[in-house]
């Protein structure tokens, strides 16, 4: 944990709001290494966030979300917009360093101070993850981020709660991922404001299109009472060709938040979610504590040996946190 | 959630434990439904179980950690083994499909009686997936596994936590990963028992050899400590030739837990991972509860309109917890 005398992080907050990089990269550092340095930072911060848009991208690995992203940063800067990126890598040690790989190719941003990216390991306890992300969204917002955009895999039940909260949610596949396309129609279909086909000049795209866009006319239904249907976008990210459309989709989808009202009830729901991961990760760690403190010690023991289940276990812990009746 | 009347639970319960097939689906579809049911079988087969050895197969998608898989059935049955398999599945339909495919390979052993093989989706409550996964093992464990498989894409913490608490934990791996070998020297390197290049035929086996080999030096410290170096194992998953060798090498790690009586730590862990995934997805779905209900939509309008930040309103929740001081 990272320990701040509140003077300093006050003046931290300040630098924050005038616009200082530096300020934010530090408080993302603080969020990360807790809840309990997170609470002193969110607690300052929160009356100035409210502004950003943010914009969630997500596709299995290999996709090149991260090359599409590169160039929405060039189209967003080109309007004047302050913007944001968080990378949320998943755990693995494996796919962790390629997508860090990839994303070697936005540090060109790094020298425009209008331009903030940071990478974060959805690692450490349940909950903590997402609420640390959501956090370095609200210091974004704090920045001065017009665009927020969160970049992950869309593999694990965290990654995807993580990207549902976002404003507008776009879904990066590629052709050729063959049987997926089936699954697509049961999962993310849910969550997908936007779909890109990227490398769309390789062979099948076409396909890919058609796939899709039958997928969505079993929804029609659905699509109509929303007053939005999702568009799908071809791109092929070597060249700002189809970028240029997927920019102007997201900014479609983000005029029919806003008009519709829409907006507020994603926000209900980020709020939600963000008060879950916070209570989910404080009951984790209070529990690892008791653990590894041997609180429950006799209990485990008898876990083990067999003279009582793990559920009739978990109801007596319940019973201390005074959810017995769950 | 299913329902499902006491005698006809206790008499699956009964074919499970002589050994029937068909019981152990039943049963896994009843934990999958959720805690209520769960708890409901666990109670009755928990006295059954504690003899089935649990081994993890994890690594990157596309290591062909399902052929593996394939072959180490042919081998165990060879021995009379019973073999029970869960297969656990990234909740991402994207990926999701791809390793389905890829499982249809084993499939040609659901004709012995003896092998089980089950996928399961990462999906649910935070400590849904986990908790069902153990259930699974019990389940499989009271029908008379010997070995008990747990395969899963090391990416998220979710699937991390889950493949720890195998008795013996296998990493799979392929040459020319480049950049993640640096990576597992930080990361899985803490939860692997055994090494595994597979594909050792492809170019650059010996130099991953010799970069994991290079890894595992810098611990030999903590390997003679605990009296077991983890074996780099080199196998090409189309031929037997090198499964052998992986399949000796979980023999021998199985004798080594055994006679240290190192499986009883990682067992007491294994039961500590079962509690809190229990008491997380418990607390989890009771929040999920309050919030449908509205029974806090009062302070989350506040949250929304920035009159309180998120974490002094879950503290609100957490009083109700009993969990104030956490």
């Amino acid at each position: 944990m990272i320990t701040m005398r509140p003077e300093k992080l006050d003046e931290l907050v300040d630098f924050l709001t005038n616009g200082d990089r530096r300020a934010a990269a530090k408080l993302i550092t603080a969020v990360e290494n807790g809840w309990k340095s997170a609470k002193e930072v969110i607690k300052r911060i929160y009356p100035h966030t409210g502004r950003a848009y943010v914009v969630g991208i997500t596709g299995p690995p290999g996709t090149g979300k991260s090359t599409l992203l590169d160039k929405l940063i060039v189209l967003a800067r080109r309007e004047g917009k302050r913007v944001g990126v968080i990378a949320v890598d998943p755990t693995s040690p494996f796919t962790g360093g390629a997508l860090l790989g990839d994303r070697i190719r936005m540090q060109r941003h790094s020298t425009d101070p209008n331009v903030f990216i940071r990478s974060m390991a959805t690692r450490g306890s349940l909950g903590g993850v997402s609420r640390a992300t959501n956090d370095a969204v609200k210091i974004l917002d704090a920045w001065g981020a017009d665009y927020i955009f969160i970049e992950t895999v869309g593999v694990g039940q965290i990654e995807v709660d993580i990207i549902k909260t976002a404003d507008t949610v776009v879904l990066v596949t590629v052709p050729g991922l063959g049987d997926d396309i089936q699954a697509i129609k049961a999962g993310l279909m849910e969550i997908a404001d936007i779909f890109t086909i990227n490398k769309s000049d390789r062979e099948g795209a076409e396909m890919t299109y058609l796939e899709i866009k039958m997928a969505l006319q079993f929804e029609s239904e659905r699509w109509k009472k929303l007053g939005w249907e999702p568009p799908i976008v071809q791109t092929t990210g070597f060249t700002l060709k189809g970028v240029h459309s997927l920019w102007d989709a997201i900014k479609r989808h983000q005029e029919y938040m806003l008009k519709s009202g829409r907006i507020e009830e994603r926000r209900i729901r980020r709020v939600k979610e963000e008060m879950r991961d916070i209570v989910v990760e404080r009951v984790d760690e209070k529990l690892m504590k008791l653990f590894k403190s041997d609180s429950f010690g006799d209990l485990i023991e008898r876990v083990v040996k067999r003279q009582i289940d793990p559920y009739s276990a978990a109801d007596e812990i319940l019973k201390t946190f005074n959810l017995g009746g769950v």
